[in-house]
């Protein structure tokens, strides 16, 4: 049951960076992004063409884009919240782009001031533009495991919104435990009704590490037939002393167990490694992966 | 196939404190052993009886069992490596001692300066002493998953080695991933050649979390009907910046993930946390558990 190949999507430049208190240099981007695609990274979510207003951390996305050294069996991919995100997307010539939409009706209205329906409508003229560039559109499901503000979420409403995006065009739907507050029975039983709606080879999961459940809800996926996965180098987007610590699930951790397991990911750890220590100096802190502290001793 | 209730066994105040650079005062131990057993603890290893030029740590175990105020409910146990440290705990009132023998020759050799058949023999006293005194003997077999100086451990040694503790009157056998390089399909391949000689009622596990590993190879052994599992408040036992760093898995992180899967542990969260922090306060440093960095941000 389990896969003899996994898809890593690097998410460490975007929803890493993004949720990081510090502001990473251009340069310093640049050198992540290229350091993973030599280590092996096949996908990297690099920016977020979203309003720098709302996002200073993504203010350069089309910068990073431009000045990236390309290779070409690695798709360059960023995050585009509406039409006038998308167009700068594809004039910075990213190879994928992703929307979103959340599984819990507060979370909706407190973070983009809109029911989900609505959220999910507004992307409609993305899908369409997007379409027409023949950009592969990734859609993301946030709070899958729980809610900030209402808690417990229902497996159905996952299952809704995952089969909506779906309908609406997207090749892959990335399922989000952001607050990292899941756990292996409840990650079943949502991807059970996940999996009734949506075929196993569309799906993806995506865990933050808050609670130290990412790898272990990671293993449930995995023993669900589900082959692809989101993490962040060195565990970025979550300083550990930082009030509501929620960063991803740290890819060199990820690699560790999939190798172990003999499950192909195509990255070498070690360059992995090197890559998030880099950056890690950049940031001036700690790595949050425990592979990357011990190897590093 | 999943347990309706674990068994947890505290080793934070042996294993972990044993394993820390800073030397702890007995009060700040007597203090988490006790509140340990008020946040619900019901076995907890409380110390060790070795000399204490090898484990200065552990110098003042005789001392910790006589001043610890002690709860009917709770099981206070010790690691006795030979007939004087039985005697010694004896001495002490402990409810329980353990011994151990690894499944690696290099390491037997490398740490005890003699085979593992030697080493097992060795405990033939110790073994018949605590039975003529009715004291239940654990044994832990260590570098279950790999060895820091042989690599890969043959799965038939260590269920060898545990059958032979099984023998020798062992009530409970815990398997441990002492140097914590262990993935899950390794992890059910060892337990699977364990569970063909040990009946799965007698068996624990004890991971540490060096590669990020120990929870997810706890759920492998859950799966497996595997019902008690070592572990030790705040992760105790590594620090995280300190060479070769190797903590035990955090109790707390172990607890959170039990309570999402409704398996009973009676043991309170937020009174373990506490615990937990309260002995990092005297460590000085952050603690191990992301759980408790959570709970307290």
């Amino acid at each position: 049951m389990l896969p003899k190949a996994v898809k890593i999507v690097e998410v460490g430049p975007r929803d890493g960076l993004q949720n990081e208190q510090k502001l990473v240099p251009l340069a310093a981007k640049i050198a992540l992004i290229e350091q993973l695609a030599d280590a092996g990274c096949s996908v990297i979510e690099s920016g977020s063409f979203v309003s720098p207003k709302w996002v200073p951390q993504m203010a350069d996305s089309a910068a990073v884009f431009q000045q990236i050294k390309r290779q070409n069996k690695v798709r360059y991919t960023a995050l585009t919240p509406n039409l006038h995100g998308l167009q700068q997307a594809i004039a910075a010539q990213v190879d994928e782009v992703a929307v979103f939409g959340a599984a819990s009706e507060a979370f909706s209205q407190k973070n983009i001031n809109c029911s989900i329906t609505e959220s999910l409508e507004r992307f409609i003229p993305v899908m369409e533009l997007a379409q027409k560039h023949q950009l592969p559109v990734r859609g993301y499901v946030s709070c899958v495991l729980g809610c900030p503000y209402e808690g417990n979420v229902d497996p159905q409403k996952v299952a809704e919104v995952s089969q909506k995006l779906l309908e609406m065009g997207c090749y892959e739907i990335s399922l989000g435990d952001t607050i990292g507050v899941g756990t292996p029975v409840k990650t079943q039983h949502m991807l059970n009704a996940v999996l009734s709606v949506v075929p196993v080879d569309k799906l993806a999961v995506h865990f933050h590490d808050t609670y130290s459940q990412a790898l272990v809800n990671i293993l449930v996926a995995l023993q669900q037939g589900i082959s692809v996965v989101d993490s962040a180098v060195s565990g970025l987007g979550g300083c550990p002393y930082a009030k509501g610590a929620s960063g991803n699930v740290a890819t060199e951790d990820l690699v560790y167990m999939l190798d172990g397991m003999d499950i192909e990911t195509g990255i070498n750890l070690n360059k992995l490694t090197q890559a998030g220590l880099n950056m890690m100096h950049a940031l001036g802190r700690q790595s949050n992966s425990k592979v990357a502290r011990a190897l590093n001793t």
